[in-house]
């Protein structure tokens, strides 16, 4: 480690990956992105993407990734072995597994690249309306190390945890801004760990902490690296919001929006949840 | 092949698979699900998700379900390797791969099983108000094969094919009722299939047939074998929309509602296109 890495931001520290062959990666889990019990869900996801996006076989932009999560990471050191599945002339799929313990896998992952021609283009949802970020406080955060690494300023349906379960579904749609803390040029990594950074709808909806884990994690990128590389360390708007609570876990769809009014990015996860009224 | 099979339904042949070891299975294209170049995606969908149901080690329902479509499958047989990548107290995690020609990937998967304990319960989402199937005529389709295994009946935004593309974006919101025709019990291997029933939007925004294919599907599945066995063969009513149209590639997502009031399932996904207007 030389003397500029005091500079690296956390996100490059908690995602750096060394290269065991030209099929494995191998890296460690960060306390900075530390969650109840294990890594932050969306730093997983940008270790996954990034460990494509630095293979020597990788081709053009991430359009899809899919990151299921079969157990929580232990505190150390992980592989990864990222499969080139196949690439076709404007496509390329891969196959992920992270495993610890040698052998034990901690989470699957797939993910679609491609080469994206200028075509028609048509924008059908709206970013919600929302004043600046510099006129929101900042969240509150103190429980968490992720939490630490970003600033969220909510402009509606931020979670308001009591010590009970609510007796009805409180409200779960959420308007946010966030950010890394300290601001970092976004890129298809951080991209990917903001895909999770919308706080389980099972929080909002009974203002109360249970028991809880993404089990499965599908992101959709709608731009390029150019595009990003544009926005420089903008905030991003988000908006997240579910369909249904159902026997032990509920849906969530999220979208991410640029200041300007870009769409960079739609995600949709499952997520375990367990309420102490019922078991 | 027994007298019996003379009275299957077209979609347990199209699924039907032959189990080759613990975890490989083999099973062929049908002619009855043909799309334009390739199998439905439903079907191929259903057939993954039939290779873990029929798994010696399968425990539980599926939860989530996300396919990688890499190439279309050509007329023929197939191969599906079958993984049990990890087991927990109430969850199971798979990895697949279906492969022709003996090693070339066609596509993947990944899915979640889980036990799903009673818990808290709410449904945020609402079944869009429909008149009864019963009222509503039934789509005509003729042009692909796979079209003629299901009945539409569109309450808003049929897709109105025009020889030449819109100049502006027509509406991409439909609301429609599905069944299999002939009509079959809804279970697991069919709710996948529906999950991809909605046509793909850029049919609707565009208002004429354009190259396109999905490149990932991902199903959320909300409820239990035992409830697709109350439904019997009952219509379901499906909701599809699209957020962007943005070089190549569109999202989409799906809700599908059982005629009393459940959702059953939601479904996303990125989907390729080419519009003939700018390459």
């Amino acid at each position: 480690m030389d003397g500029s890495s005091t500079s690296e931001h956390q996100l490059d520290a908690a995602t750096r990956l060394v290269r065991i062959d030209e099929n494995t990666v191998s890296g460690a889990t960060s306390d900075a992105y530390w969650n109840l019990n294990g890594p932050f869900g969306g730093v997983v996801a940008a270790i996954l993407l990034r460990s494509i996006l630095e293979h020597p076989g990788k081709l053009w932009d991430p359009v899809a990734l899919t990151v299921n999560f079969c157990a929580p990471l232990k505190p150390g050191v992980f592989r990864i072995r990222v499969r080139e599945i196949r690439t076709n002339r404007s496509t390329q799929h891969w196959s992920l597994e992270l495993t610890q313990d040698e052998q034990r896998c901690v989470a699957t992952a797939t993910a679609v690249f491609a080469q994206r021609p200028q075509t028609w283009r048509h924008l059908g949802a709206s970013p919600p309306s929302a004043p600046p970020p510099e006129s929101i406080a900042r969240l509150k955060t103190s429980q968490l190390n992720w939490l630490e690494q970003y600033e969220f300023r909510f402009v509606r349906g931020a979670p308001q945890l009591q010590a009970r379960p609510a007796e009805h579904s409180l409200e779960t749609l959420s308007h946010f801004w966030v950010n890394d803390a300290p601001p970092r040029n976004v890129d298809f990594v951080s991209l990917a760990a903001f895909c999770d950074t919308a706080f389980a709808r099972i929080l909002h909806a009974r203002g109360a902490l249970v028991p809880l884990g993404t089990v499965s994690l599908t992101a959709y990128f709608h731009c390029s690296s150019a595009d990003l590389a544009s926005l420089g360390f903008s905030p991003l708007l988000g908006v997240a919001d579910t369909r249904i609570f159902h026997n032990g876990f509920h849906d969530q769809s999220s979208e991410l929006w640029s200041r300007d009014g870009q769409l960079l990015a739609t995600a949709h996860q499952m997520t375990y949840f367990r309420d102490p009224r019922v078991n």
